[in-house]
């Protein structure tokens, strides 16, 4: 039995979402629905491909991963299916699954078999008559080959990657959560590479940290605190409270840590 | 195996949709439970009615759609059962099955057997108390008669609806997306019936259109453009840009189409 | 099958929820899993205990409630397992259960086996990385004494419980809903025990109201009204509208029967 996950920019506001399980259903009664997110900001890709990267891991083997963040819907962008050892990733072809290709071996295809549509497109909703039945006729074991054809030239975006100067790392806040915590696009794995035991002090706004906490409760309440968020990223925080409404901080304000 | 739909105006914050689930998982541990919507404006009777079309017959044959937006909870409306050719919906007694009755040949149940309720009934909560079990009965197998006694005085509500004059269809806003789409009452249908290929000018606020775009992308970013939306309501939209916030527009106001 | 539930301050805005749900089907892919509610105020231990008691006895025995309001995850705090007669909750040490040890016959468990836990365990995310795979190894039949260690010194929380005095009970408004009604701590077994068929006044805010009415439309709209709301708690409603807003309510704010 597979998994098909939901990961989209259309809220829960309107029927949408409900609407694509019922197309699902109405395909593969027996497919397993789970909502990743549909708090995407509208038409966010970048905002999108990241949430997409810290979740689709920790799914079972075979889960087919649906994202629609899809602001051409209705133009020529294509459809697409993109196939990794583990997942089924099926999108529109604009960038949405840019950390897919840079984690993962993948091959991608443009789905161009309309048997697999629904009878009718519209141009606002693909979502319901392209991507939802996709998913379902891939759950019920259709073949990848069946549904496109393998393409090469699938769009590919700049990702916003932190900067090493002789002395600095610099990096960018990349996402800011429900609590406010502030998500740098500074990962564990180039802080080691590049400063590990040094000491060092990061900088962001008018606030100095010296160390990286090992949990939120590790500094006084109110008190702001670096630490790794739960993908491994830097992650700026303030213990019981929110980082982002008292700091003012929004995506793509800089992070600076010297060594 | 049944599909259950809840449609309510309860909202996510509190825990009522979860224990409507927890009432029927009770009854029918084999229920498949699909969320449409929960975040109908409070106590709108007609934004529910509307919603509820767009989505219920994208769902398998024998769904089970619960419907709760129900202002008059705790007084003498009646809890009823409607029945089509393909569906099945419990709802209150007060116009919310407006255009199910519209779409579709229907029987109407009062659902008087208290034997199909929970043992204790409040007042406040028939969500939990009488729909969700009465939904889960229907999963199983239990029959329309069953559960209550045919009626045909149940209550209809005006609806909307264009207007034909001589030179001019008049129609109105009656939804908003999360998108800040603006639906309106003017189908395709309506629309190839008087207008057809004849030019036209769609006169909204201060905006004239002469044209219906294809897709979001067809016009400029920040265009205002008019398309048919996913159920094929005239929809007036802003491409990359949110319609409602740019054009201060609400429900209920009007649309003219000159032709 | 087992029924999981989910009950959290996680919102819907990031993927947690999503993640949480990965985990459990990667380790249990029967596992059907629910939501209650995501929107539990930030950190609000009281909250979510005041939630979870209306919402857990109306699930399937044997369901297993997950409960992840954690505002010192990361810290010495223990993950713990609360077994009652028909249900099992998986929780952080902090009091999120008082309402259970309250109402229950209790036995707890110190989740101390990290065989049972994610390889990796973050500082930020134990609802990952512990509490879901408890979760999902419960539902595969893994007994408590497997997972953990009883435990006697489980942390209990005060409580706000109505004050009776001679001529009066004092209560407060411990949670306000969706709609803006303020629910209230006293519950009709009280009220019924010191007040009963005797004639009274309930004082909140400015306003006096000397009946309890029998549901919302009893009164004429726009009216203020008490009834029992649908846990039997003495309830501040309006009459289709939004008590918080009208009479500007918050929690914790006093209410006083005098009889």
């Amino acid at each position: 039995m597979s998994v098909i996950t939901l990961l989209t920019d259309f809220g829960l506001k309107d029927v949408y979402i409900g609407v694509m399980k019922g197309v699902i259903l109405n395909i593969n009664p027996e497919a397993k629905i789970v909502d990743i997110t549909h708090e995407v900001r509208p038409q966010d890709i970048k905002e999108a491909a990241f949430l997409l990267k810290t979740a689709y891991q920790f799914f079972p083997k075979s889960t087919i991963h649906v994202i629609v963040v899809d602001p051409g819907v209705g133009s020529a962008r294509r459809p697409i299916l993109a196939v990794t050892e583990d997942y089924l990733f099926v999108a529109p072809d604009n960038g949405v699954l840019e950390l897919v290709y840079q984690n993962e071996k993948t091959k991608v295809y443009h789905l161009n078999n309309p048997h697999y549509f629904l009878p009718k497109i519209s141009t606002t909703f693909h979502g319901r008559d392209i991507f939802a039945p996709i998913a379902a006729y891939l759950s019920l074991g259709v073949k990848p080959e069946t549904l496109g054809k393998e393409i090469n030239d699938y769009i590919r975006i700049d990702w916003p990657k932190p900067i090493k100067e002789v002395d600095c790392l610099k990096g960018e806040i990349i996402y800011i959560d429900r609590f406010g915590n502030l998500i740098s696009n500074i990962s564990r794995k180039i802080f080691d590479k590049y400063i590990g035991n040094k000491s060092f002090s990061i900088h962001f706004k008018n606030i100095t940290l010296k160390q990286i906490a090992s949990h939120y409760l590790a500094v006084s309440p109110g008190e702001i605190l670096a630490l790794w968020d739960s993908s491994d990223y830097l992650e700026i925080a303030q213990s019981l409270g929110n980082a982002k409404e008292s700091l003012k901080a929004n995506i793509g304000e800089k992070i600076e840590i010297y060594f």
